[in-house]
């Protein structure tokens, strides 16, 4: 290591990293964490009379972020954000991750350690902690892993299994802002400064995981299915729909599409539709309800965290299919988008 | 897809992977798994009054495995192995798993079932059971990632640190077949057959977690700090020093190295001392206890698991620091490896 220059990860290897990143996690370690980054396992109390939730989810540079658009702690914020994400879905509550990341030699140290706060502090700021994690060397792009272990009681638990027919389908918050951000950023418009572009950016960048809007949906027993929206609702509804074994009717302009998202998209020449429907990343729940639930819904979800819910079509018969309606009646296949949609109409 | 040509993860796509891996683990989930790989997370049930282990590890093609050299679903194991191991070294029994694999979309699906299946089956012979997993596309080189959660008796949990002044330090097994095979894979050797090299090579491709020797050594109640040998003594003793705020004395003559290491070290022209202790990834375990105990608990794991257990040193004042004694008396530093300390010597 040359004097004057920022280390990089090869220099420091890997028992200072480790005393690092435990310097870092054990500042924001919770209850219940006895043994923290360090040993060959994590050690935490176990919540009992609940049931455990395990998931993971892996990034990997230059498919899933990109080092020149984001900041280390956004992506690192964004990895943890993608685990607490599925919790909400579950209608749970985030406990303990791990995680790892594998990055060439050269990498500057400064990077991990900027990852792993994003990692940590995203998961201090919804009650959950970090307690281990691997640094592994790799020649090729950074990748990075996350798994967390969340609890539900057992009569809160919400699967993608469940939904039927006659139900309402409803969204959490809005749709789009995410991948307006992605497309501003590949078309260079990142470096401009004007409201809404910063808006869809920091919908990009930090998306926020619905854990509170999650819990509140759960605690009125009244939904049927959930999931979060990670893919977009044209990939990710058909999941729920084949798990509950039926179909769906989305009404086009029942759709929260994000107003930042709208505005940024006539300024890049991109279809606020096909954003908020094929996007991805918005991180919004999606659940079905009986349709006399759906306004008990909303009003707990609000007070309890000033987000809307909006229900956005209902769910049919699996022979039905999965269709969005046009504001005219007219029926295509979700996830077409309204540039085609609009193109085949005229 | 060309018909004829075996299917590509592109082709797939990740929908009919999630189905096929859900195929696979489904047939060998076990007692409180409720929700299995398919929803936004697992679901299983809590064991009660047990503490929790969650660990993970990470694997990258070309470092720390190569497809020219081992099957699928021994990269698999080798993964799952890892994970099994560190709750070994807790005292602590496995209980569910997730995995996260990254792969190039041009990579055959074939290998990633392989993969999947390795990480199924190693899970389920210990035990455990894989319930979730994602599966990315990459450019770079495939990178494996597990996550285990584990469960522990507060009495029977065993740490890094505990190591008294006074300890005998003993280990499980023997050590270097592994490094021995992994040699032999580098210097070409991968090809032949004769029965030392096929003792190595299965060392190195399907190390086994000790994990009934760790509940045999945890259920003795009288080890006082343990982990799992998985860098190599000389990497990994020193943590466990660390952590107990100790110093070693390990004498050269009694390290049990594996005798297939020493055949075949001779004839690939490597040093066995070296490979036992600085080679890696014999996933024996390593602890203390007090001097009058390791008889007792010799004999508790060799009933109960047929493994021997070898006293290889005590454990010193941290003032004293780590060494390697050989037979003559004569201090090395550990992981300075016997070639040197012979060149050294005369």
């Amino acid at each position: 290591m040359s004097p004057g220059e920022p280390p990089r990860i090869g220099d420091l290897g890997e028992n200072r990293l480790v005393a690092r990143f435990r310097e870092l996690a054990s500042a924001e370690a919770g209850r219940g964490v006895l043994i923290g980054p360090g040993d060959d396992t994590a050690v935490v109390r176990i919540e009992s009379n609940r049931l455990l939730l395990l998931t993971c989810d892996m990034m990997v540079e230059e498919v899933h972020f990109w080092r020149q658009w984001a900041r280390p702690e956004q992506i690192g914020a964004k990895a943890m954000t993608q685990n607490l994400s599925d919790v909400a879905a579950m209608g749970g509550e985030p406990g303990f991750a791990v995680a790892s990341i594998a990055a060439p030699g050269e990498l500057p140290a400064q990077m991990v350690e900027g990852i792993a706060q994003g990692l940590i502090s995203t998961a201090s700021r919804y009650g959950a902690a970090v307690v281990g994690g691997d640094l592994v060397g790799s020649p090729g792009p950074m990748v990075i892993d996350v798994a967390l272990v969340g609890w539900v009681e057992e009569d809160l638990l919400l699967l993608r299994r469940g939904a039927r027919a006659g139900d309402v389908i409803a969204v959490t918050g809005s749709l789009g802002a995410s991948a307006a951000g992605l497309v501003a950023l590949r078309q260079g418009f990142g470096d401009q400064r004007w409201p809404e572009l910063a808006q869809v950016l920091q919908a990009h960048h930090e998306p926020r995981p619905r854990l509170a809007e999650g819990r509140a949906i759960a605690a009125t027993r009244q939904a049927t299915a959930m999931m979060d929206l990670s893919d977009g609702l044209a990939d990710d509804l058909p999941r729920l729909c084949a798990e509950s074994g039926v179909g769906a009717r989305i009404y086009a302009d029942r759709l929260p599409v994000d107003p930042a998202c709208a505005a940024v998209a006539a300024r890049v020449g991109a279809d606020p539709f096909t954003l908020a429907t094929s996007g991805g990343e918005d991180y919004e729940l999606l659940f079905t309800c009986a349709r006399g639930a759906v306004g008990e819904i909303a009003a707990a979800v609000s007070r309890s965290t000033g987000t809307a819910v909006t229900a956005i079509g209902e769910v049919v018969s699996a022979e039905e299919g999965i269709a969005l309606v046009s504001t005219g009646g007219e029926r295509r296949a979700l996830g077409t988008g309204f540039d085609h949609f609009g193109a085949q109409r005229s």
